[in-house]
């Protein structure tokens, strides 16, 4: 059965992938600009143009803030990439990564009615790309940089949230713990276990899983309940290897006790298991999984494909798994979380997106699926259920407020009146353009 | 009643002013990013994003070149500024400059279809704009550079032109020198001169006169019968201010006899008068424009004033006069060009814009007024004549083909169409927008 179900899987994934082609060139892009200001007749590029805007420019040489008034600075975010991480691809360069930014816009702009651009750099080092960055930096509200190589991305993301007066968030660190957070929350709940007291298991130390080492040390779990393995087995500070890598940090505050072994060794006792390590199947075993606690969780978030299949897991008694596909029950996915948090982050115009304001996004992302009721197959919302956006939104924005990182105070019931206009305005003109044809329909390929 | 005049247009002027502010905040921006792909349910980012989209991107990465199939990096262009010489301002900084930028997005995207984005660059030196545009350009289909000061504008245009794969252009310097060029066949036609045999003189060396020098020069006009003053007066090797800058190539070709004086003595025996110099006015006196030959052509197109009133000139004699400005007759204006000259090099997906392109252009333009009847007061069409845009960008096209600078061939029907459809449709999607209150209608103020 698991062979011919792998088999579907694969046919699925392979008809995704072919239409894929046609249907870019078809549409030739995925976003576009739009005028979004009256325009009557050309009297009207008097006020938008010259001679009226010089009063507006003039007013924002004397007060730069006034650019939030005055432009669009307020919802634009760049979806920066060099396309050396994308997808499981690889480093596919700077063009190649285009049509995963363009898409990253448009999931923007439809589920956080955020207007992002992709911006794909001609450049690999991390010192140039920060200084691209922050040269670009006066057009834009936040900066979503993407698919950048580890360990790279660690040193971008931490120079460029340290040194600019916007937002700038890695999705693959903080989107992936925030969501993780969310249904590591949930998951503990529904077999009745406390996040503070569980044991946790991550396996795989790149990108995501040492954001979601630190996020979950921010969320109150003690970092000495959890263990981490990479590819060569338990971090450790008896490991040689790890010694002036980023990597070091998580041994240190992971395994004082410096235990060594492999996957086995690590899960022995755990209550959840976190993997975004090498895509699957069989990168974590059925007999791995049998060491864990009773109740265990799996999240195996490899893609395309998890470190170990759904139906294989359970028959080792785990009694939540989750992945990162639509196709299966529990999805993990970023797409639930960033677009709220930079919807929230952009209505106060945040300085910063900071650990507290990724968690209070997950409490409310979690909540929304606990109000509603959590069973072993539902312990996330999923990506249709557009509630969850305006309400992540008032929770990020109400938490920067409070914290003093944003330029203006709104109240809760405006924030979240806010955001929920903004995505379904977005909402409402793509069905506009669709049922007039702007927008033309699926051709038959 | 001059002085009456003059109160009336600075009245005028100032109303826009005031109104601009509160409508600027009231739309909170201009433009905004928009799908443009179908969306039916959660199912269609499989396409647009993971699974799908991986294919697309491995085709792109083994040939770049189709990431103007997949993606809209063939329509997509940079508007790009650092704010150092923003309208008759000045250096009003990166921030400041945005509303222009976002304003000339708008533009470009309603009158000529193309996706523009604003890219306010946080530095001023000349080589790191030159550094943050090629990192940026992978995304693009074109660079807009905009308001950038002079002299550094021509060593950024000079070095991105060269070494870029996409096409770059200078508003300021090729747009107006298109515009110009089109301007002054028509008005030399009007008067029963040659172009080739005219006396020209040119009032001020920055950015926009000397691109229009060199344009003249590309279009047949012999060099000798140039003038250029500066506010130092004649440009003459004789001048030792000059050695080593941009001007001294201008006083080689333009004044190979070392002639001095003033622009009294510059004009004299002038068929021809192009100021884009400083705002006046007064910055030419009716004295000075005496001194030129019978049926004279004055094109005053310093902004916010001309550098002498209409009414002034005609009691000077001159016969056909023209300005920057929408209010008087004859408006010498970039926006006549730049939209048709980017959507016909987009369509081809041109490797550069040439002087013959622009020349094209600016024929195309001058002939669509000759068509419908050149007199004193229309020498060229006016902004709301929408025609002159696919027209343009046609001609535009063909000639990129014709040179070799194109990547791909279009027929003369298939350009027009093409540019035609495409620009009809941003216009349409906006009367639609606003028609549904998705951009709502002016508030009272």
């Amino acid at each position: 059965m698991s062979n011919s179900v792998e088999e579907e899987l694969l046919k699925k994934a392979q008809k995704w992938s072919s239409v894929a082609s046609p249907l870019h060139k078809f549409y030739s892009g995925k976003v576009e600009v739009m005028p979004k200001c009256i325009i009557n007749s050309l009297n009207d590029f008097n006020i938008w143009y010259t001679p009226g805007v010089a009063q507006v420019c003039q007013e924002i040489e004397k007060d730069k803030e006034k650019a939030y008034d005055y432009t669009s600075k307020w919802n634009y975010v760049a979806v920066v990439s060099d396309g050396t991480r994308v997808l499981g691809l690889g480093d596919i360069g700077s063009h190649g990564s285009l049509p995963v930014m363009e898409g990253k816009a448009l999931l923007f702009k439809y589920l956080g009615g955020v207007d992002a651009f992709p911006i794909c750099l001609g450049t690999k080092n991390p010192d140039e790309i920060i200084q691209a960055v922050k040269w670009i930096e006066p057009s834009f509200g936040g900066i979503n940089l993407e698919d950048l190589s580890s360990p790279k991305c660690f040193y971008i993301l931490d120079n460029l949230r340290k040194e600019m007066p916007i937002p700038v968030w890695h999705d693959d660190q903080q989107g992936t713990a925030a969501v993780i957070l969310a249904g590591a929350i949930n998951a503990l709940k529904l077999v009745g276990k406390k996040l503070k007291e569980a044991r946790f298991t991550i396996v795989g130390a790149g990108a995501a899983n040492t954001r979601t080492f630190y996020v979950l040390q921010a969320a109150g779990v003690d970092t000495k309940n959890i263990m981490i393995t990479d590819s060569s087995g338990i971090l450790s500070y008896t490991r040689d290897d790890l010694k002036g890598s980023y990597k070091w940090d998580l041994a240190l505050k992971s395994n004082p006790e410096g235990l060594e072994g492999d996957i086995r060794d690590a899960v022995k006792g755990s209550d959840i298991l976190i993997a975004a390590s090498r895509s699957g199947p069989n990168t974590i075993l059925k007999e791995d999984l049998k060491e864990m606690a009773s109740n265990a969780i799996v999240f195996a978030c490899a893609n395309p494909i998890p470190e170990i299949w759904p139906w294989e897991a359970k028959k080792a008694g785990i009694r939540v798994f989750a992945t990162g596909r639509s196709d299966f029950p529990n999805q993990v996915n970023n797409s639930l979380v960033f677009p709220a948090i930079f919807r929230g982050a952009l209505d106060v115009r945040a300085k910063t997106i900071s650990d507290e304001m990724c968690i209070s996004s997950a409490i409310a992302l979690a909540k929304y699926a606990e109000d509603k009721g959590l069973h072993e197959e539902y312990i996330i919302p999923k990506m249709d259920e557009w509630e969850i956006y305006p309400i992540q939104a008032t929770e990020t924005g109400l938490t920067a407020i409070n914290q003093g990182l944003s330029r203006r105070k709104l109240s809760r019931e405006e924030l979240f009146n806010n955001s929920q206009n903004i995505i379904k305005r977005t909402q409402d003109i793509v069905k506009l353009l669709i049922k007039n044809e702007f927008i033309k329909p699926l051709p038959s390929i």
